[in-house]
């Protein structure tokens, strides 16, 4: 008796569950979209029978001129999709280069995410599906890949602010083999505006990048502390009790904050430095950031001179604004870090901030390491940042 | 003159961005949806000024009857939108009770996710929106929300499995306080066929129900560990070295495991209790989980007779197949398990297998906790069995 009630259950799991539960379990959506070809082409499709007009945008596709009221500006590329006889709209791109990719459908007008595609970044208030080309070991795409090697562990962790007067929530990222023992130097990793302590590990895909970076011996083990800078907010959106509100860019709070990022920030290296095995001292920490957050590193590196030893300013916004700004900066150098780090993609729009602000170094002397790169304020670039600033730290 | 740069630079991280920036960063969409009002309704708006048809689907409908090759079967319950002048269809609900409900929208036909709402769970391989319904303090919808008290952290812990011959990840949660010392018990909550070691925080709501019944002294602080239970795989997909591969029911790999949950699961138990502050021996350890998840408490619970005081089984497949499989249970009883936990939804189609399981209890005179819910197969449920099962445990 009973062995047959296990057949049924057994069956039961297999064969009823696709009619009878919930219907989120059993999508039949079995369409494989995006589907990266061995010749780096990738063919995307979706299932849209009533469609009239069915559309593709990615920042794979060349940019686009349009007008607005405030002049030509350039945008995503946008191409159309060809309807099959059952209703499948497909697209095959050009061969891609080893890179992680956006992109999203528009359907009869209406932004459409993939449904085939389980893999999405968000981007302050809006998704966007992602994929990842990579042709051979140590490229882009394989870089940005999850690859059979040992993985550090990625934890949402809340600290204490005393200085803000409240708890928050940052990422910290503990390298491989952390666990077995051993200290590590640090280094902070600081978002830009919009974002929050989600978006270096998801846009930015830090982990990966560490990760691999670190088992090919190219970085040294190191903790990766990426805190919020919307110093209003405990932690990202829907994390905290303001509730689950819809983030925007110009800031994720209506409250003011009670200090700015850079005076608060020793709450943050005094609970990384108390609760981890760290290894102590200015050589070893490191801090860098993108566009706040780059004005974020600016800002903390010349308030604290004796705090680190390699800085990273990554498509900074920079503020020159203030009594002690050059006296600060000149306080800063007279400390010798052993790295100041500026990179900018050459079509960024802060671009003449940066330039005047290295003409300003240039012009006291202090020495700074310089990259550009094509492109603009976007997370391709600061990937790239990423990558290579690790590479040069606590080395 | 650098003044005058600085003010330009400012301007232009207010102004211009929202022209120049990545298009994903600036999404001009400033519809509120859902908004859940102050008679507990909830309000869905989507601006789709050429669509000819917008439905909406969500748990909180009544269910509806549908036809299918295999007889009848219940679905979500679905209803038209109406379109104002502006291109915004709007639909208000029913009062709501407290809830975490799911909904999407259908464009002519197309599964469609809310855009004005950041906040979706992935269940396999399907994406749905989620809201919370909240009245007063202690009820379900507060019970899943995010409140103004302490947090646990959450991390994902690669953990080295020698008898899967591989290094895994899992979820693990440390209460409010864990860092500052002290030692706990440990919770292994277990997810269910087609999930992963992300489902209990997120479709589960664990973090939140943890925090929320620790800060009101419902349950004890506690360790929450949340593996993987699809021995053939690393990780969740997209995290480990398979690729971003599309998650299905039936397997998260093509490979064959070489060896069952229950055979490997000491090794999990191992890597927690010498790599974190646990209390130690089965008054301090207990297990459950949901489906295939509530077989693999049953299953672990009975291999390890010595291992547990408290096993929760959650509309569990229950697998009674094996030759030893009854002596083994015997053995458990005869240890004597503080809480033997057994619930099930009065609909679930795993009911008559649960219902045979408890006759076999009963006919042998083994002691257990039983509770029937309203309902079936569904997430609803299982964080109602995981708040109760949480109060009952290490007390």
């Amino acid at each position: 008796m009973k062995k047959r009630v296990v057949s049924w259950v057994a069956c039961t799991v297999l064969c009823v569950m696709t009619v009878f539960a919930q219907e989120a379990l059993f999508n039949k959506n079995d369409i494989t979209s995006p589907e990266v070809n061995a010749d780096g082409s990738v063919t995307f499709r979706l299932d849209a029978p009533k469609a009239v007009k069915v559309e593709l945008t990615g920042d794979f596709l060349p940019l686009m001129k349009v007008s607005t009221p405030k002049g030509e500006v350039e945008q995503a590329g946008i191409v159309e999709m060809k309807e099959g006889e059952n209703g499948i709209w497909t697209y095959t791109s050009e061969k891609l280069s080893p890179e992680l990719y956006y992109y999203k459908f528009k359907v009869d007008g209406m932004d459409y995410l993939d449904p085939s595609n389980v893999y999405m970044s968000r981007d302050i208030a809006t998704y966007t599906n992602i994929f990842i080309v990579e042709k051979e070991k140590g490229d882009k795409g394989c870089l940005y890949s999850v690859n059979d090697i040992p993985h550090g562990n990625v934890s949402k962790v809340w600290y204490d602010s005393p200085t803000l007067k409240m708890k928050r929530r940052m990422t910290v990222y503990t390298p491989a083999g952390y666990d077995k023992g051993g200290r590590y130097p640090v280094l902070y990793l600081l978002h830009g505006a919009g974002g929050d302590e989600d978006a270096w590990t998801t846009l930015g895909r830090a982990a990966q990048i560490l990760d691999n970076l670190i088992a090919a011996g190219k970085a040294k083990p190191m903790i990766v502390v990426m805190p919020n800078g919307n110093t209003n907010c405990e932690a990202t959106p829907g994390e905290w009790s303001k509730g689950m509100y819809k983030p925007s860019f110009r800031g994720h709070a209506t409250s003011k904050a009670v200090a700015s990022m850079d005076e608060s920030f020793p709450d943050i290296v005094k609970y990384i430095e108390t609760y981890y095995r760290t290894l102590k001292g200015k050589k070893s920490r490191a801090i860098c950031g993108l566009s706040m957050g780059g004005g974020h590193s600016f800002a903390i590196s010349k308030r604290y001179p004796d705090m680190f030893d390699y800085v990273g300013l990554f498509s900074a916004a920079i503020n020159m604004g203030g009594n002690d700004t050059e006296k600060e900066i000149a306080n800063l150098f007279a400390a010798r870090p052993k790295l100041y780090w500026i990179a900018i993609g050459n079509t960024d729009f802060l671009y003449k901030g940066n330039e005047d602000y290295r003409k300003f170094l240039d012009s006291k002397g202090f020495k700074y390491e310089y990259l550009e790169t094509d492109g603009g304020h976007i997370w391709r670039n600061w990937r790239i940042y990423l990558t290579l600033f690790a590479q040069k730290i606590f080395q």
